[in-house]
C-alpha cells in the first residue's frame, strides 16, 4: 500500500476560531472501509456545539461535518455491498465493532466501541473526502436528491428514531416542540405514518409552513390542554420546563428529549407515577433505523427544506445559523472548492 | 330498596390519630356494584401516607385498606359475572367509568373518572364490608390463599405492571432496588418470567432471602457496574440519587419509579439522550393487568411473605410498619372483630 494522499478540508483551530483551509493525511484505508468524495454537508448546530466546547473539550484542529453525502471513490478489499460510484451518507458515526449486542441488532449508534465522525479528534465531512466503515456508509436511495439527503443523516434519523419507537399506531397525538431543522422533519415523518400532529411553537409566523409539513394543530405549549398528547418530541435546545411538558402527556405518554443535551430533566416522581408517563432521550440511530428512515422518506416524500450554500461561504453559513436565521437547514455544497486549492 | 345497614369499621380521625372503632352508612348498592364481606387487608405504607397527609389533605374520618380480600355477599341487579360466595379483591380503585379510552383497554386504573378506595373521603377495607363496582372486584383464583392474595392487590400489581410492560424478553437484566413489600414480589415476578435478576440493597442480611425470591445477584447500587441493567425498578421511597440509578442502565434501558412519589427525578437530558435511556413512573394496574398478574402468580407460585395480625391489633401493626420491622407484608385478619362490636 502506497503513501496516503492528504485530504484537503476546512478546519477550526480554536474554540472561537473560524473555518480555514487545512489538510491532513488519513490512516491507510482498512479492508472494511470506503473512501467517499464529498458532495454535500448539512450544517447542524451540533457541529458548533463541538468546536465551541459546549459539550466538553474539543481536540483541535476540528473538521466539522456529520451529515455527509458523497460518492464512493474507493472500496476496501473486504467490502462487497458497496462499489465505486454509489451514493452514500455518513452520519454521527464512521465506525463500530459490528459484533457487540447493539451492533448485531443494527443499533451501531450505541456501540460501546463506536467511533464518531467529528468527536474525539476525528475529521468530518467539510473536506474533499471522508473515510468510513462501509457498514456505516448508508446507501441513499435514488429517489432522494443528494443535497436533500444530507440533513437526513443527523436531523432526519434523530427524529425518526423516537417516532419509529413510540408512535406505534396511526392516530396517536404527537406534539413536536420547536420548528427548526429537527422539528420540520419530525412533523413530516409523524404525519407520514398517520399521527395526529401538533406543531408546538410560540412563533405565529411559522403556522402556515408547519401545516404544510403535516401539522393538524398549531399551538403554544400553554394552549395545549393538559393530558392530551401521547408523545412529545422536544427538539428545542432548552428553555421549556420539563414539568410543563410532562403535564401535556396523557396516561402512558412519552416525552422525548432530542435537542437540549444540557437541559435539566426535573419533575417529581409523582408526575410520572400517577399517569404512568415516561421521559426518554434519543440520539441518532443505527443501520437498521437508517434503512427504515430512507424507505419512509422515499415512500412519503419526507424532505428537509434546505438552503444550499457553497462551502466557500461556510463561515457566513455558520454566522447565519448562529443568528437563528435558517429555515430549515443549510446544506454546504462542496463543488470544486478543494480542487482549486 | 330499604335503608342501608351501617358498616362497622376502623377509622383515623386526625392526622396524628390512631385507628379506632367507627361506623358509617354506605350509599345504596348500585346495580353494577357488589357488597363484599372483608376477610383480609394488606397493610401498606400508602395507607399511612394518606392519613399522615404526606400526599395532600385527607378528609377525616379516614378508613384505610386498599389491599382488600373478601367474599361477595350481595350483587347488584346488573352484575352477571360475579355471584354470592365468590372470593374477590379490591385494590386502589373501587369504581371507574368503563367507557373511556383507558377503561375499554382494561386500563381502568388511569380512568379520569375513577373513584379511589381510600382517597377523596372514600372508605377502605378496614371494615366488615366494602362496596365496589363489580368490574373492579378482581376474582381471585382458587390456587392463591386469600390472605396471601391481599398484598397482590397493591404491591403485587404495582410491580407486575412495569415488569409486564418493560421486561419483554427472558434473560433481560432487571435490577430491583429496595427489598421490602414491593421489592420481594418484584424479585419473584421478574425471575418467574425468566429475567436475570439483580437484588440491589445495602442490607447484607437480606441476601439469603433475596436469592430465595429469585435474585441471581445481590449487590449494593455502587457495586453494580455502569451500563449494565435493562430495567431498574426503584421500589424505595427515596434516598437514591436519580443519576446514580440512570448510570446503571444500559442503552435503551428503563428506570421505573414505583415507591417514592415525592422523590425528585433529576438528570441532565444528555444522560438520557446518548444511551437512549428512559425514566418512567408506574402505579397499580387495571383489570387487564390484574387478570394477567393473578395468572402469572398462580402459574409460578409468586406469593408475598406475610405476617398475619388480627385487625384488633391494627395499631400495633401500624407501629411495626412505621419502624420498618416488617418482612415483608403485614396482613390484617378481620375474623370476628366487627361481629363482636
Amino acid at each position: 500500500m502506497g503513501a496516503e494522499k492528504p485530504i484537503k478540508c476546512l478546519a477550526i483551530t480554536s474554540k472561537d476560531g473560524q473555518l480555514e483551509d487545512w489538510e491532513y493525511t488519513p490512516e491507510p484505508l482498512k479492508p472494511g472501509d470506503v473512501d467517499v468524495r464529498v458532495l454535500y454537508n448539512g450544517l447542524c448546530h451540533s457541529d458548533l456545539h463541538v468546536w465551541r466546547e459546549d459539550w466538553g473539550p474539543c481536540p483541535f484542529p476540528m473538521v466539522p461535518g456529520h451529515e455527509v453525502v458523497g460518492v464512493v471513490e474507493e472500496v476496501g478489499s473486504s467490502v462487497n455491498h458497496l462499489k465505486k460510484g454509489d451514493l452514500v451518507g455518513v452520519g454521527w458515526f464512521r465506525d463500530a465493532c459490528l459484533e457487540c449486542d447493539a451492533c448485531v441488532k443494527g443499533d451501531d449508534n450505541v456501540c460501546p466501541n463506536g467511533v464518531g465522525t467529528i468527536m474525539g479528534g476525528q475529521k468530518g465531512g467539510f473536506a474533499e473526502r471522508i473515510r468510513a466503515n462501509a457498514a456505516l456508509a448508508q446507501l441513499i436511495p435514488p429517489e432522494i436528491d443528494p443535497a436533500e439527503a444530507a440533513p437526513l443523516l443527523c436531523a432526519g434519523i434523530t427524529v425518526w428514531s423516537p417516532i419509529s419507537r413510540y408512535v406505534t399506531r396511526s392516530g396517536m397525538k404527537v406534539g413536536v416542540v420547536g420548528l427548526g431543522g429537527l422539528g420540520h422533519l419530525a412533523l413530516q415523518f409523524a404525519s407520514a405514518i398517520g399521527a395526529d400532529v401538533y406543531a408546538i411553537s410560540g412563533t405565529a409566523s411559522k403556522e402556515k409552513e408547519a401545516r404544510g409539513f403535516g401539522a393538524k394543530h398549531f399551538q403554544k405549549i400553554d394552549d395545549v390542554p393538559d393530558k392530551t398528547l401521547d408523545v412529545i418530541l422536544n427538539t428545542t435546545p432548552g428553555g421549556i420546563k420539563c414539568a410543563d411538558l410532562v403535564n401535556k402527556l396523557t396516561y402512558n405518554g412519552q416525552l422525548v428529549y432530542l435537542g437540549g443535551g444540557t437541559d435539566k430533566v426535573d419533575v417529581l416522581a409523582f408526575d410520572l407515577i400517577l399517569a404512568q408517563r415516561s421521559i426518554s432521550g434519543s440520539a441518532t440511530g443505527g443501520r437498521a433505523l437508517f434503512r427504515e428512515m430512507f424507505r419512509i422518506a422515499g415512500l412519503h416524500n419526507v424532505r428537509p427544506l434546505i438552503e444550499k450554500i457553497p462551502i466557500s461561504k461556510a463561515n457566513e453559513a455558520v454566522e447565519k445559523l448562529t443568528n437563528g436565521n435558517v429555515r430549515y437547514r443549510i446544506v454546504l455544497e462542496t463543488g470544486d472548492y478543494f480542487k482549486n486549492k
